[in-house]
């Protein structure tokens, strides 16, 4: 016996079919929107992190020399990958470039509720517009896939922010402040206690008094948005605050805008978010950790030694959409489904095969006895599998050139032409059947 | 700029597309035989290989020590994964256990045409069933795969040969033969001169003379095979030739007889098959290598600390499937595709919206403008998504409560009410407005 390795799971059938459901649900509404799927690489050179992130990052890499002496490691996000693609067809590539992927990342980090070392995330990006029209599409997306899920405005709210505000405002104060420190203090704003919040932006350059009347900007609602480049007198916070406004009102078009906060406290903790930001929570706060975030990274793409380009995106992590799909109770039951259990009672394997087969070719669900079982164990399994109706294909029947059809739930049964089966019906159950 | 390490892939949407198209069209046909999706992890302990195939086999594995001091490995195969999994949970599951996965596994080997250090496969197996009709359900999910790819028996053939029936011949010699090395020699007969083939059986226990005669009783047809029994006197080659003959019966029944022919010179070089193999080969032999093989590994579980357990199942590769495919000519064009561009000219992306968002929601995948562009540049970003219908949002034909449909293959185009459009049409085209 071994045991899997810590922090990695195995999916049994039951939840994977749940899990299936929605991947598939968040991955149509993507192509919908006419984002087009790309595959890519579960290694990656270690440097595309450190470069990035510092030396320390490999702390929480899975990374190792290979047998070639590369140091490589497991991918743990997808952006600099997807950034690296872009600017090697960058050339070739049709632009807006809309990307899309579902696939597993690998963190060295403490295993927690929904948090694991082995994860899954859906990545959405669009790369080549700084139109406010692109971030409100990714904005979107994110509404109609929670929404395709089930979800309601009673279940998440979306936070919607903007980086240029925040270190517009920062930089309108008479003060040398470390902009992204202070960026990171304000993510952390809801996880630690005030005074710390408060030390962290005096950490960052604040006086206690500014990182006061800084907060105090950052509660502001909609309505006075557009005050905030008055009261400082910012040309960077007056652009901003238009860009965002266009975005919201793009939203409104697109139909998601009532899904929308504003939330200036709203900052995601990476350093290379240039624009538009968001996180989306839980409504109840049941769900305590932001359950996906996202925003414009118009920097990243020179970064990474392609030609200045706009971008943005999100990346929904499955475990915690999980987690509020089932606090909101629209997580599916986790079991398996059949449509068809094909039963063979004696030497009847012919004609139950060419029933099976047909049945299949009409895209059903449909297993047969592989076993040599009983009429018991088989109608024992076929209730195990949920098999929706069960075609007996029994030896007498047969001689009367019959099969019989056994509604699972209620247990009706009525005999029926075996000629005629499935014939020309689409999904044949007991009801076509009986009169 | 970073370069990908050397043996994996980006892909990009086109060929991703079809890469799509093939994993869909194969996973397709094992959910309608009721195989159920399992989620398995990229690492497990490197034991869980070593233990099987010895400290040789490290050599192959992209392994390493976690942050934890685990000794771990990228997944070279799944069967050892889905071999733990059903130990773990064996109690539980109601048998026959019907497991489908596709998913990249890793191997650090040369890389050559066909053959990445990271590939994909799709895995299939039954547990619980030592019934010929479950070797023959396998055969059968197989070449429905292969068909509904659009291959015909003019393009592959599936060998069908049997473990026990190679065993039984080599002890029904007066000699000492070391039948894992026999087989193994047998399974490299093709790949290597006749010559080297006969040294290679010599050396694992036969005299020269008693070689020739056993790769001359690998040559028997279908009318030879229940004459090899008598021959050798042999109850092991009787009984397995009895097995053999029911599961190709049974593939009769479920309609795939005509895909499979008996080769006993076919082996699998894996050790751990019991009963039945096959591979699947190219007709034409253009694709030299076997596109994939699978077969009856009934001791396996019981290796792995569980009950004993008949288990019988195959991985097709996509990297050689998609060779094959692309050799037959059944291999899609490697495109994007969309239904509907809705292009806006002037202020016109309310309604836009509104049009994008109603075809978006009966299913189409649909892009608009979201970078603020021109006619000429949004029809021509039309054109190379290859976007079946444009549909024209303009102010002016706005003021006529109008849009326009441009149908890009033939280039006609025709003006439709705004109101209608999409209206009740489910995949509203020219056709449908024009009389």
């Amino acid at each position: 016996m071994y045991d899997r390795v810590k922090g990695f799971r195995d999916f049994y059938p039951e939840e994977m079919a749940a899990r299936r459901w929605a991947m598939d649900t968040i991955e149509d509404v993507a192509t919908r929107y006419g984002f087009r799927e790309i595959g890519t690489p579960a290694l990656e050179p270690t440097q595309m992190y450190t470069d990035k992130s510092g030396e320390e990052i490999v702390e929480e890499l899975y990374s190792f020399e290979d047998k070639g002496g590369r140091s490589v490691a497991l991918t743990p996000e997808l952006t600099p990958t997807v950034a690296r693609m872009f600017v090697e067809k960058q050339q070739a590539l049709s632009k807006p470039v809309k990307w899309v992927s579902t696939r597993p990342f690998w963190r060295y980090e403490q295993v927690q509720q929904g948090r694991f070392r082995e994860f899954y995330q859906t990545n959405v990006d669009i790369f080549g517009s700084s139109d406010p029209a692109a971030d409100a599409e990714v904005l979107a997306v994110a509404v109609d896939m929670l929404t395709d899920l089930g979800l309601t405005s009673e279940d998440f709210q979306i936070r919607v922010s903007h980086r240029d505000i925040l270190a517009g405002l920062l930089d309108s104060f008479d003060a040398e402040v470390d902009t992204r420190e202070a960026i990171r203090a304000v993510d952390k704003r809801s996880k630690v206690d005030h005074e710390a919040y408060l030390d962290a932006l005096v950490e960052a350059g604040l006086s206690y008094g500014q990182a006061d009347s800084f907060d105090e900007m950052l509660q502001s609602g909609e309505d006075e948005l557009d005050s905030l480049a008055d009261i400082t007198g910012s040309e960077a916070v007056a652009e901003a605050t238009q860009n965002l406004r266009a975005v919201l009102d793009a939203t409104e078009d697109f139909g998601v805008r009532d899904h929308l906060t504003l939330s200036l406290t709203t900052a995601r903790g990476l350093d290379y978010y240039t624009g538009v930001v968001f996180e989306c929570f839980d409504s109840t706060g049941e769900v305590s950790r932001s359950v996906f975030g996202g925003g414009r990274y118009d920097d990243l793409i020179e970064g990474f030694g392609g030609q200045p380009t706009p971008a943005v995106g999100f990346a929904p992590g499955h475990a915690t959409l999980q987690l509020l799909c089932q606090r909101a109770g629209v997580w599916p039951e986790e079991g398996l489904s059949t449509d068809y259990y094909v039963l063979q009672v004696g030497e009847t394997r012919a004609t139950a095969a060419r029933i099976t087969r047909d049945l299949r070719e009409k895209g059903h669900v449909v297993e047969t006895d592989i076993a040599d079982r009983s009429f018991g164990a088989q109608m024992g399994y076929a209730d195990e599998i949920n098999a929706e109706t069960v075609v007996i294909v029994g030896e007498q029947d047969l001689e009367n050139d019959e099969v019989t059809l056994k509604e699972m739930d209620e247990g009706e049964q009525i005999s029926v032409p075996v000629d005629a089966f499935p014939g020309n019906h689409d999904r044949p159950t007991f009801e076509d059947f009986a009169e």
